[in-house]
């Protein structure tokens, strides 16, 4: 089996190419060879044992999708993107590469037109749904995106499911919900303290709280999420029917529960180095926010997200803190 | 007020233009210039007290949107579109008209980018939605079209919303029912017979029934249509909200009370002109077809449909028979 990842210099793409250099294959099949992609050059995962190549390209530009996959790879990987926020902040560039370069990708598997049908897994994001919410986000919900991140994504997933419908190619969207605990620093995405309230205390430094201990959100850890990927890719289509979109399953919790469950991973020392500094900014851009969903179709269909706040922190101990906390 | 009406050579775009024409206004503010486009030239409305242009391109090639709208047009009517069958048929004329052309008007209204704003109205369609329905279909169920049309419709929709919350101009989606009762010839639409056994019969000619007389749809008539789209023209943006698409109201009946309301408006005569031939394909097309909707916002909004089967045959009688039944 030979796979495609795009956006595998990303930080969930970095993990899928690494646990799958560790599986060696995909649904019981062997990896033959893997072809990582980015924007930047990606760092092919040590120790796999099939070859891989790494390519940086922008892949909306035209010919740059053909190239990618000209090796006819059996599962793609679809994750590179702009983020939310440049998106918004740039809104030609986010078009072209969220909209036109999933597009080219898409065209370009369609238009080799001898048979060759991929399963193409496709990261989407809770992003295009747009508040006012139910109390928890059913399957049929629709996606009124407020962002043209979510724009984008909404759009990805139309098109994923037309042309899968049309026989272009075998493919599945997976919504997935905010990732905890990032690893890495800080960054300044408005939803960046959800992690950062954990990752800094646990690594023995301070974090800002922006908002206040009752606002509820989506999470599910990074090895969820090449978890979700990685089932994705080999998951029956018939199972899964003509609706190629699916919310993946995670955790709501609210920030006091993730405080509560940082007290019984670190203790008190470090809950205290959790500084409260509301920010009307970030509070108002949350509140726009899916708080919670109810994800009875992708939980059918077996995907599995962490069951408790402990769950994610201990992940994130375990996979990047070498078990220990300071 | 300038308006530009795409799409004007079709049915509803004429009747739009003819109405338009006559009413000379629209929320009270007097029309003083019109440009009407479709791929063929469309004709100007007899009488019209506003001074009218007449244009044939293919808005989708570059910079035809733009000429389009050099007038700076304060309503801009988008009815242009590659019917469903056709956008099912020639996949790629499909997404260069209603996808790449939609955009390409989105996108050069957008880049004039020195306040101007106009209000679009953008016709969508029920065909956004796929099978399986809950019994009558709310305003926020999700849309996972079966066709690449309702996909395209579905993307317009997006990127309108979108688009609109960006502040390049003031965006509304409206739904339309299917039309019922078409004017005109029989035509070979999987949807056509729910005109044709109206139409037909009420000029003395036969018409085929294809399927059970306990199938329901949603329909509106041409007239309902044109006051769609001049509500759409004039509604307060605030009010509609960042949610621009909206399902029209209509009338859900089966085809047993579309023959009931014929036989009660043009007697038994009528009635026995439609002759009962079922064909399995049109059956099988029309079980995946939304049956019933639950339009709360759109009425709240002001929006208007017929009540019963009875009223939209009357519209057909008076509107295309000046008042006489065969």
């Amino acid at each position: 089996m030979k796979i495609l990842i795009l956006g595998a210099a990303g930080m969930v793409g970095r993990k899928l190419a690494e646990r799958l250099a560790k599986d060696a294959r995909i649904g019981g099949i062997p990896i033959s060879h893997a072809v990582l992609h980015d924007i930047v050059a990606p760092v092919a995962p040590a120790g796999a044992p099939f070859g891989s190549e790494c390519h940086a390209s922008d892949f909306s530009l035209p010919g740059a999708a053909e190239k990618l996959i000209s090796s006819r790879p059996d599962v793609i990987f679809h994750l590179a993107a702009i983020v939310s926020g440049e998106a918004e902040a740039d809104f030609e560039k986010g078009y072209r590469i969220n909209l036109d370069g999933t597009r080219a990708l898409f065209d370009a598997i369609r238009r080799i037109g001898d048979g060759y049908c991929p399963r193409v897994v496709f990261t989407s994001s809770i992003a295009v749904f747009g508040a006012p919410f139910p109390q928890a986000i059913g399957d049929e919900f629709f996606t009124t995106p407020l962002t043209s991140y979510g724009t984008q994504k909404a759009i990805g997933e139309l098109l994923l499911a037309d042309y899968t419908r049309r026989g272009f190619f075998d493919g599945i969207g997976i919504r997935l919900p905010t990732i905890c605990v990032r690893p890495g620093l800080p960054n300044k995405a408005a939803s960046g303290f959800f992690s950062n309230i954990c990752r800094e205390p646990l690594a023995g430094k301070e974090a800002v709280l922006p908002v206040s201990e009752d606002v509820m959100h989506w999470h599910a850890s990074p090895r969820a999420a090449v978890g979700f990927l990685i089932h994705a890719a080999s998951i029956d289509g018939a199972k899964v029917g003509p609706r190629r979109n699916l919310t993946m399953p995670g955790l709501a919790c609210t920030v006091g529960q993730q405080i509560e469950a940082l007290r019984k991973v670190g203790g008190e020392k470090v809950v205290a180095r959790i500084k409260r500094e509301r920010d009307p900014v970030i509070e108002k851009i949350v509140a726009g926010w899916p708080r919670n969903f109810d994800a009875k179709r992708s939980v059918a269909l077996g995907f599995r997200a962490e069951a408790t706040f402990e769950d994610i922190l201990k992940v994130h101990i375990d996979d990047e803190l070498g078990g220990k906390i300071v």
